[in-house]
């Protein structure tokens, strides 16, 4: 199912295509396109190019490495995201390594890596969820986390499934409208809170 | 002056070839792009669909709210980036707009908006330099940034311009090559440090 963006002017295809669906088709993803989302996050940009990304990928033919990251979602996620081929865990260092300071720009330069990823997923038609929802304790000491990287974010990654893969209880969800604030809301000229008149094009 | 990932398999063209030139092209941007960089940012995915972005924006045109946020960039910054025809500056919310509790989830859903922003921009042919050199205090105080907002990215954008457009000095760092880690340190599968065998097609 798609559920495009609904926006002012037409954006570029997959970013205009891309969402976050929970109905995943089983069906293996081809190494060529993995590989493409690896390079894909390797090649965000990040502060002083520190590259502070860290992802832990497995694939569904690899049962044991795919249930370690299953296991660490939140059991919602579980119920949707156990369908998806692949399945990532991203972490973010809390240190520059140039120095030992602290790296305030981790977690945000993870998701410029990400979004890089969804992207790119999007564009070779796969789909992207990404998910809060998992045991960050559970994540460190499974997937042998030291202390100074940050689990932030899981991701289930696969060709897109139909709504009805889903049980009942979750296909509402799946074809409900998706909403954003205004423009208005968020996009500030001169103080905070003062929407920018170019967003009247 | 192009500079494109070096990968292993082709990306997605605005992917493949999106970096961070100091060199820009004066040379407004037309209001439906900018309105399209905006939709981008509106668009992202975050965590509980809080939408944690807030942006500030300003043209060349309008001279007070340039200066404003060409004022909160460090010097060495300023030297490149008052040439390009549009700043901003994206804050996030430290806290959940629903239950008021901290959203570590801030930065890195600021992220995710801004490098589908950058893929926007190059998608319609303009280049994004993101930077953390500015200067969070007085971009705090100047642009009235509530406390449960941080300051976290300031970028340039316009159309690309050439080495001949930047001083004698900063002209070897607008060539040089671009470098990442490989994917075997940065990929993992079963534990932290550990290559996936994914990487390898």
């Amino acid at each position: 199912m798609q559920k495009p963006a609904e926006t002012a002017v037409p954006l570029h295809e997959p970013i205009q295509e891309r969402w976050s669906p929970i109905a995943f088709d089983s069906k293996p993803v081809e190494p060529d396109k993995l590989i493409s989302l690896f390079e894909a996050i390797r090649w965000a940009p990040s502060c002083f190019n520190e590259q502070p990304w860290r992802i832990f990928v497995a694939i569904s033919e690899d049962a044991e490495s795919y249930g370690q990251l299953l296991d660490c979602l939140v059991e919602a996620n579980q119920a949707w995201a156990g369908k998806a081929p692949v399945l990532m865990i991203a972490s973010a260092s809390t240190k520059f390594a140039r120095n030992g300071k602290p790296n305030r720009h981790g977690p945000h330069d993870v998701g410029l890596a990400l979004q890089n990823m969804a992207i790119q997923a999007q564009s070779v038609g796969l789909v992207t969820h990404m998910m809060a929802g998992f045991d960050i304790q559970k994540t460190r000491h499974t997937l042998q986390i030291p202390e100074d990287y940050e689990p932030m974010t899981a991701i289930a990654i696969g060709y897109p499934g139909t709504v009805e893969d889903l049980p009942e209880g979750m296909r509402e969800r799946e074809t409900s409208p998706r909403s954003r604030k205004s423009l208005g809301e968020v996009i500030f000229t001169g103080a905070f809170g003062t929407s920018s008149p170019l967003i009247e094009a």
